[in-house]
């Protein structure tokens, strides 16, 4: 398609998804439910059709060079559309957000007022290989009464197809719009541009995927964007910690899982306990071959810990590899923190009312912690359900973004015929 | 100053914004408050001052030929004076959202999740001619926790100066650091596109002032805006109105004040009470001098109405000017407000429970009312004490902005030492 062809067929799209979300935002719970329901199905009984399809994107990853791991995110298994059809259920058994009254004070003229949450209106996610993402999000933007319009990676177009084929099934199944959850059917990259820069037709944009995508859409987009960028979360080890607690955090927070952006990044130590504490910790790490970056400080106390530059301190490692700060107190770990900190999850281990206080208050994450692993920073953890993303934005969404991410408020004023005096 | 210069001083009013905005977080409720009430007494301590310095303003506004309106807008006298002293007074006493916690229930996994209300950071406002936007602007991002860099008009710069004296005796008067308001020293333009352009020092612009000035700001900001452009208002009469009300409601909305935000600009009338209702209308109307353009039906009801142009629907007429038009039903009304609607307040009149429950779930406005004039979309009538303006937009804020629509929230996890399974 040349540029002009993808401006019409962008705004197309734009036209039809402003249309279903209209329809989507009065749409009952009852019918949304069932969609969802019906979607699961669709997958379970389509399993051939989608792995066949699959088959032509592996084939043409392949043929393309794809690397190993790419070509895993990329294929979709039994076991992986049973998990999509699971999500959607678990989607289907949220409460529903939208309509929700909150207040409905009444006021000193006579009116009462009130919030209702509504749905944001259309809401455009662009995501890379993982062809799971189209289900996950339509069932999350579907559930809030959002249309969606879904751009995926161009090594997935088959795959995404595949998928939204059974997403229109269940959509029509319940007796709503087709046209709430789109794929985009180019693989041009003008799409995306055009999807981004679309505020008559695109409320919020949900970017997914590496940290250079990200960055590209939020520089290029005319519409506001959900995102976040970097996990470079902390674990500070206060001198009143109670020390097993701290081996244990530190320990999670770290070697759980560690190409995820709740996993600990770098560690902050108390000066008073370091010495005591680090080669604990250090025996567990060393166990399970994590490579550690310290100060000097900590190179004093452990002899095998290798010499952290700056960079390290503003580094998410997303590896088993951990950088380690010895600290004078409280407020020079705050001070680092504001300083390298993406904002994602900080989490202090301390017995001290007050320091835990203070660190609660003062640290402006998208989630603080005292006393507990960097790695709960989740959608399920925090009981939202789902997530669509954790954000470390300030406005709007911060932290895991659910269903009510996924929504906004308007005021509602109930008169008697009320007028302003 | 050349450009380079504007960039290093905006950078170095970020620099000071950023760390004042670190000390506001944790400032106490009571220090606020003593600021607050100190910036008061000090603006009427000064008032001699502030009109000198108001006069310079004054002077340079008619010698560069500043219309009447402009330059009335731009005075400061006695009254007004009082008036700013009087709302910082009123802010202060408004109760303080930071650190608010709601809800830390405890999951299954034995950790406790909140969410705790926590100020923006650094709040840009950008506004034109009237002064006592510094005093106010500045008192709601103060008790909201905020820094604050304030961009008034070049016309004002006398005067802005001479409220910052006051406001920061009021800081310092407390113990909070001066630089918590900072009011920019240069009128050069380029100020303003560095000050929407530092995401690393400013987190939210708020732009106060002419349509004009607010899509420049919005098309050229690298950092969220909370803005409204226009308030095009509509007022449904169905036909299972209390006509009563809506006789009483529809000269409120256009009549009370002109040009305000929220003022009707269109009103709808179904055609089932049109020939009843809009002859008792026409009377007020004309007794008041508000000009009436109409659709044909209109028209062949009140002959004195002029045709209203496809142009009508979309404008905001901010004068004694309404546009009428005469609908099938409630989904004809609802096509037009979807079609036209600028977002800010809708008011449906109507006795019918099931078309007011439909009009305030589907109307997609940042206000949706029944039986109430559209003129109690503000601040102070919801009940916020106080607004910094009225948000059309969808994202984070909507409808009047106040004190908690200059915060955000960020999650808050109590653990004992939980590990993640």
């Amino acid at each position: 398609m040349t540029d002009i062809d993808i401006k019409a067929y962008m705004a197309a799209v734009g036209t039809k998804a402003r249309a279903a979300a209209t329809a989507m935002s009065r749409a009952e719970t009852g019918a949304k439910n069932a969609a969802l329901l019906a979607m699961a199905d669709a997958l379970l009984a389509d399993a051939a059709t989608l792995k066949a399809e699959n088959a032509k994107d592996l084939d043409a990853g392949r043929a393309k060079g794809l690397d190993a791991a790419m070509l895993d995110r990329l294929e979709l298994t039994d076991a992986r559309i049973a998990g999509m059809a699971e999500g959607l259920r678990q989607v289907a058994a949220l409460p529903d957000p939208v309509g929700a009254i909150t207040g409905l004070d009444y006021r000193p003229s006579g009116i009462q007022v009130g919030k209702m949450r509504v749905p944001i209106g259309v809401i455009g996610i662009i995501y890379e290989s993982r062809p799971n993402v189209t289900a996950d999000a339509a069932a999350l933007c579907l559930k809030s009464g959002n249309a969606t319009v879904l751009r995926g990676g161009s090594e997935a177009i088959h795959s995404n197809q595949a998928i939204a084929a059974c997403i229109h099934q269940g959509l029509e199944a319940a007796g709503l719009p087709r046209d709430a959850v789109q794929v985009v059917g180019t693989t041009d990259r003008a799409a995306v541009g055009e999807l981004i820069a679309m505020p008559e037709y695109v409320d919020v944009i949900v970017p997914r995927g590496g940290k250079g995508l990200i960055e590209r859409i939020s520089r290029d987009a005319r519409v506001p964007v959900i995102k976040h960028l970097d996990g470079i979360c902390h674990v500070y080890i206060d001198d009143r910690a109670d020390l097993d607690k701290a081996v244990a955090i530190a320990d999670n927070a770290k070697t759980h899982r560690y190409g995820v952006c709740n996993a600990m990044e770098t560690l902050l130590v108390h000066e008073g306990v370091a010495a005591e504490v680090l080669p604990r910790l250090n025996a567990i790490y060393t166990d399970k071959g994590v490579e550690l970056r310290g100060c000097e400080r900590t190179q004093a106390i452990l002899s095998n810990a290798i010499a952290a530059t700056d960079a390290d301190w503003d580094t998410e490692y997303l590896a088993p590899i951990l950088a380690i700060r010895v600290v004078d107190d409280l407020d020079a770990a705050m001070d680092h923190i504001r300083a390298h900190s993406s904002a994602h999850t900080e989490s202090i281990v301390t017995e001290d009312y007050t320091r835990a206080r203070r660190f609660l208050r003062e640290v402006d994450s998208s989630s603080v912690m005292v006393n507990a692993s960097t790695r709960f920073a989740d959608g399920f953890e925090y009981g939202l359900g789902a997530e669509i993303g954790i954000s470390t934005d300030k406005l709007h969404a911060r932290g895991p973004v659910g269903l009510e991410g996924l929504t906004t408020q308007k005021f509602i004023v109930l008169g008697d015929g009320h007028i302003r005096k």
